[in-house]
Order: structure tokens, then sequence, then C-alpha cells
């Protein structure tokens, strides 16, 4: 038995988001149907964490267990062959039993993608989404600035979720401008629920002028979901990076 | 009687292309569609040239004669509602009748996105085309540089056109690196039917060091296609500007 890391890019516009689901096609579905299909096994795919409907990633991680013989750091090759355009796996490598892609993660990078035009865009739809002309970006970037360090980030939690610890650490986290985007790039050991979509929508009303970059310190403080900005839309959203410790293999 | 002057922007890659067809749907197709459930009218809506299936552009430029009344500014925004998030019109305005987006184009400027990776990225599929790494991109702009001119071109018309005069005038040409991408942009006083596809790929061949800078002035000589590059695939080719003369409204 081998435990095998993959590092994998979708883009989720079509998926129901990474997780399998009863209806729908999911992003683990489809490796996990390839996998099956390369090795005759039906492995259970452990990703780092889910991405929602429309949420893309540059590089998700995974791991799962086999018994096939191909080796680890061709793997990825084999199963490209067998998966659709939109999803890739960029690298594979072997990990060892103590490595779990979500239990072992110590910093994820999320980047949310905006751009300021008056009509939508073809060409940046799938991975960005519209504002209003004249945000103001540089107050955007120092509202970002106040979610660094260790809080309590309740009040960036969907309504819907029943978790129960939301203090969470942020180690970076910044707006900038980006090749005619405007990019809201967070990393930090873990994200709650709609966190980082809730954490763009409340820097979108900043940028806004509906609020202030130091009322976003003050929303923090009371927790409560109502006092933040709305819940952007899922395609603006991109897992951009999963980092664990060096592994003892 | 109005003459409408369009800009569009579309992803190409689920599209026959540009022009009506009887089979598959078609980008002119799906404007005046749109044209017709706005107006009733059901017109010829005029390009400023065709683009394959898989092309994609910032800005084609179309136009339209209407007895519609509504206000020629106005109705990029109308007919938005009508279309797929895949085609946009960012912009419409009164045209003179003099006017005409083929025959009064100018200058066309068209960019090839290719990028240097191992594995196809779901992320830049759309809109790029991968080539192997360490691609001599210094060398492909030397090269890019010797399209610059009034030259016969029929070495990079694909074999299967009927096209006559095959003289064009090439004003700008390069291979730059931009936000992690290799892209050759090229403006000219109109192209030949696949020439700028033919010219990525006889670039590229320069890029991997098939062929010198040099020995691509001495192919446009012999105006022999064999000599040229392989056709490059159509999802890497966008048409980002199409220029006109002031117009005398």
């Amino acid at each position: 038995m081998l435990r095998i890391m993959l590092v994998v890019e979708y883009d989720g516009t079509d998926y129901v988001g990474w997780q399998r689901q009863k209806n729908g096609v999911s992003v683990q579905g489809k490796i996990e149907d390839a996998i099956f299909s390369l090795t005759g096994e039906r492995v259970s795919l452990v990703g780092s964490g889910r991405t929602d409907s429309g949420v893309s990633a540059l590089s998700q991680v995974a791991h799962f267990d086999t018994e096939s013989t191909i080796p680890p750091e061709k793997l990825y090759r084999a199963l490209n062959v067998k998966l659709p355009p939109d999803i890739r796996i960029t690298a594979s490598s072997l990990a060892s039993f103590d490595f779990h892609a979500r239990f072992s993660a110590k910093r994820k990078t999320y980047a949310y993608r905006m751009y300021a035009r008056e009509t939508d865009s073809p060409l940046l739809r799938r991975f960005a989404v519209r504002v209003d002309d004249d945000v103001n970006v540089e107050g955007m970037n120092e509202a970002a600035k106040r979610f660094i360090g260790t809080f309590d980030f309740r009040c960036f939690l969907a309504t819907n979720s029943s978790v129960k610890d939301t203090t969470r650490t942020i180690y970076e986290s910044a707006v900038t401008r980006e090749n005619g985007l405007i990019v809201f790039r967070i990393t930090g050991n873990g994200f709650l629920y709609n966190m980082v979509r809730i954490m763009a929508g409340t820097l979108l009303s900043v940028g806004y002028g509906k609020f202030s970059p130091e009322e976003v310190s003050e929303i923090i403080k009371t927790g409560v979901r109502k006092r933040a900005g709305k819940t952007m839309p899922p395609n603006g959203l991109i897992l951009e990076k999963v980092e664990y410790e060096p592994q003892n293999t």
C-alpha cells in the first residue's frame, strides 16, 4: 500500500464543487473515476478542503492510498489522459502515511479576483467577478490588512454553518491591482465556510465607501454576520496554494 | 433607417466561429437572434472579418442597419440581456452609411497566447496554448520583427484558400512575456486565412531552435507554405482590436 499526494488544477465553473455529491458531477468524483479507470481501485480521495460549485483551484492538494505499482511520480500523466480538460493533475508523489491532505495542511492561500468594468467580460467571467468602476482599491487594501492576526471570525461565517470553533489565524491579506484585475489575496491556517467570499464582499463595501477600513475591525469584534458585507459569487474565488510542513519520508 | 456599430467581446470556445453556418451555433447568429428578439427585425450583421471556431475576441467590430428607435448608444445594454454570458456587446453607437465594419477597417491587431508548462492548464486553456518549456522568447521576438513591412505572405496562407492577392502590410509584430504568458502580437492592414496561426507556428519553430530568425525572411521570399511552421490551434488566438479612420458623422 502506498499513499499518493496529488496537486490538482481545475476550472470549477461546470462542477457541483470539489466534493462528491448525490446529484451532479464533482471534481473529486472525476478524479476518483480516473483512478478507478487506471488502477481498478475504488479509492476515497481526500482533498485539503472543499471548494464550492464555481470555485476554481490553481493548486488543490489531495491524497489517496493505492496498491498500484505505477511509479507515484509518473501517475499524474496517466491520470490526465483519463480526465476532462478542465481538470489536470499537475504533480503526483509518494507521501508518508503521516501525511493527510486535510489535517496536515498548515497554510492556505485564496485569491478573490474582480475587474472594474461597465459590462461583464466573456474573457474574464470564469475566474473573476465584475464590480463597478472607481472602487477605492487603496481603501480595500487598508481594510484587508485588518484581517491579519488571530481573531474569532464568526462574522464572516455563512449563517447555515454549525462549526463551533470560529477562531482562525490570518498571516497575509492584501488587495492589489494585477494585470487589470483587482485581487484580494489571503493566507491563513484555515478558513470558515464562505469566509473569503464574505470578506471580499466586506472589502467591496469599503471600496464603494459604505464602510471605512476602521469599521472592519469593529465588525470582527461584534461577531455579527449581518454587519459584514454580502457573500460574493463563487466564480471570483481561486484556491491558489496549500502548504504543509516538510515531510520526513 | 440607422446604421449601428457594435463592439463585441466573446469566448469563441463553444462556437463554430463568428460566421453563421448551416450547422452549429455562431457568434454572428447569436447576436442576430438577440437583435431579432429586441427589434423584430431579421438583420444581417456584418463583422470586420470572420474568426474560426475556438478563436475569441476582445474587440470585434460589426455593423447592421435598423429601423429601431432605441437610442444607439443604449442598444448594447438591451442586447446583452438577450445574449449568453460568453458573448457581450461592450459598446454600441450610431455610424454613418459610409461606415462598413469590414471594408472600412484600416488596422487589425491579433494576439496569439502561449504558456510554457509541462501539463495543460485548465485555467488558461480557453485563451492560450501550451508549449514546451525553455522556448527561446528572444529569438521568437527577433523573428517576429521580420514580419514588419509589405510582403507577399502566401507562405502563411492555409492551403485550401483561393484568395488572389496575398500581399499585406504588417505595422507591428513582437513576442513578449506578459503575466506568465508568451504573447505574439501583430498589427496589420489585413490578414490571410490562418495567417496569424501559421506565423505563430513558425515563430514557435524558431523558439524551439528549428529555424533561425533570419530564415523567416527567406521563408517569406520562397512563398512556399511547406517551408513555414505548423498551423497552431485556434484557442491561442484573440482578435484584440479593429481600427478605423475617424468618422465624419
